[in-house]
């Protein structure tokens, strides 16, 4: 079936179109963009432009279309070629410049800096494979002070949850019992996390936020490591199967009046990204507010730094301090959860009594 | 992401689950083997059964459900060791052993034959990767004279289609031209056979069997190398851009009144194998009943036996012979169809008259 492939040196590789497709063809990803773009036309107007990592150039073009005086368009691997075909066609070459070489080589004329610097960097979990590294490099090198980032903040959550599609159904699969099967195929995937589809209903407890990037001002050694610990109780009687992680990317405020957010998370619309999963060694039956205690520490990894190592410590709920309030049902977080409700109706209703008699009462 | 992937000399890889989690998961294969064993206990019951490659050890159970005296379940790879788990779980460790070795090694007690193989051998396109030899060998080593082949047969067909993934929406993608994009991707894929789902509308003609394969008694050799021409007058105004290749597996007819058919092609449901599709360098126009000429040639490769080179010329109506009747609109083609179309009509009119009158008129 693959008698003779002909090397092609155009591109690195066959798969890069394939996944370029696969991206392209994510539509939240690409109609996010296109909108955060072409809805902010009286910003993009003339602005100079940086698309880093610009794979086929469809973002440099939708720069081009919003009004972009010109757009810097890096690409590392053999796809410029392919790009400037692209902004040929699309008969933007007086506007964009595909510039074949690593972010870190590029030499900008007269030493000029741009406007805004649009890219898609995000990989598997944000930071995957992440080019995160050198758009902060060249943020810092490109990016006039007052410059927009593209997306602007990014965040990871992380939430307990149950994975039916390793668990259910093997126990009687078209009547045969297959625990066993199951069983090796959770211990093989538990070795590493797994990129999968997780439902919204298979959530067993609110997210908690990892980290917040702010893509203006965060250096490459904030990057390196990130660690959050947190009990949440769990929202429905359920079995705990593994923590699920995903990201958030948010635009910068312009001229629109809607924030735009990138959502790959249980509840947006699916996209190549998918979730993160790390499954738990066994599962735990957890019964409704039952507290689910964990800690996540995300770390670069030694060797490879475009990699980072996942690592799920699951805590006694009674040995780690809980949030304010705790959605779990142990005596102190009922009791703080209490009073800060009674806190909170108090503070409204001084509140309403201050509106309605705004002066007089003074 | 992957930080220490523990090394698993359990299993081959770790591949090896997911793609059999794919074959499991796929349920026209995998319903379609259950009903043809479990809607025919009349026949298996106090049977002797083969499962070649039997992977987790599925079909060997729905034969021992069924009623089977014994079932050998072959599997050279590392997974017999969890298809051994498997058939413990579901208690069939009295009827079904599992022998873990190639099919070529096997040797049964005191040189038994067997009343039928049950084997799902078929990989893309049916041949490619395929285990047929293994089975064919084995049929002749272990079946009994009369015993039955689960498949029974198997046919590959082809017709001429279109491929709109591949080249429609991007001539017009978020409002952007990426033609260039399309046709890389085209070229890239134009070096080997492309697996992929295809529509019932998008084929642009009839199908033509590629072969007839009883499996009761064919030969290896006769496995090396199958071709077919022919002739097929397009069904509608379309655009010719490749040849859609699937495959039927017939099962035996024994104690069920319904002929059982596994059929991968686009009229069916969608299974794991989707379609193979071989891309024309350049597509046609073609009109409704235009003729669309094609040679198809399916070769053993020289140097790896498990795989197959596939060939399309396409050739020219003028000069090959058309099939009779033919579904193209070339004034010979439309001459004989109505000269047969007639005869098929008087045929059938004198056969109702001596059904009328069966005797009388003699």
């Amino acid at each position: 079936m693959e008698p003779n492939i002909v090397p092609n040196s155009y591109f690195t590789s066959y798969e890069d179109l394939e996944i370029h497709r696969l991206m392209l063809e994510d539509d939240p990803r690409t109609s996010t963009y296109r909108k955060v773009i072409l809805n902010n036309k009286a910003y993009f107007k003339d602005k100079v432009v940086m698309d880093i990592g610009c794979g086929t150039g469809i973002l440099s073009i939708f720069c081009a279309q919003a009004g972009a005086k010109k757009v810097y368009a890096v690409e590392a691997s053999n796809l410029a070629n392919l790009a400037r075909e692209i902004v040929k066609e699309n008969n933007f070459e007086e506007i964009i410049e595909v510039i074949h070489c690593k972010v870190e080589d590029v030499v900008l004329p007269d030493n000029i800096k741009v406007d805004a610097i649009v890219s898609e960097w995000m990989g598997f979990y944000l930071l995957h494979e992440g080019m995160l590294d050198s758009v902060v490099v060249a943020r810092d090198k490109f990016l006039k002070e007052d410059g927009e980032m593209f997306p602007q903040n990014a965040v990871i959550y992380v939430a307990p949850c149950s994975v039916p599609s390793l668990y259910e159904k093997w126990d009687n699969f078209y009547g045969v019992s297959m625990s066993s099967f199951s069983k090796h195929l959770r211990s093989d995937k538990s070795h590493k996390p797994e990129v999968m589809h997780i439902k919204s209903e298979d959530l067993l407890g609110e997210e908690v936020a990892l980290n917040w990037i702010n893509l203006r001002d965060c250096t490459v050694e904030e990057l390196n490591s990130y660690s959050v610990q947190h009990v949440v109780g769990a929202n429905k009687n359920g079995r705990y199967q593994g923590l699920c992680i995903w990201f958030e990317c948010i635009f910068p405020e312009l001229t629109t009046e809607q924030l735009i957010v990138l959502n790959t998370g249980p509840a947006g619309e699916p996209t190549h990204w998918k979730q993160t999963v790390i499954l738990l060694p066994e599962e735990q039956i957890v019964e409704e507010k039952e507290p689910i205690a964990f800690k996540l520490d995300m770390n670069r990894d030694g060797e490879n730094s475009r990699r980072y190592n996942l690592q799920l410590s699951l805590l006694d709920p009674e040995e780690i301090e809980h949030p304010m309030p705790c959605t779990c049902e142990m005596t102190k977080c009922v009791l703080i959860s209490a009073v800060m409700k009674q806190q909170v109706e108090h503070a409204a209703q001084h509140n309403s009594v201050l509106k309605e008699e705004p002066i007089d009462d003074e």
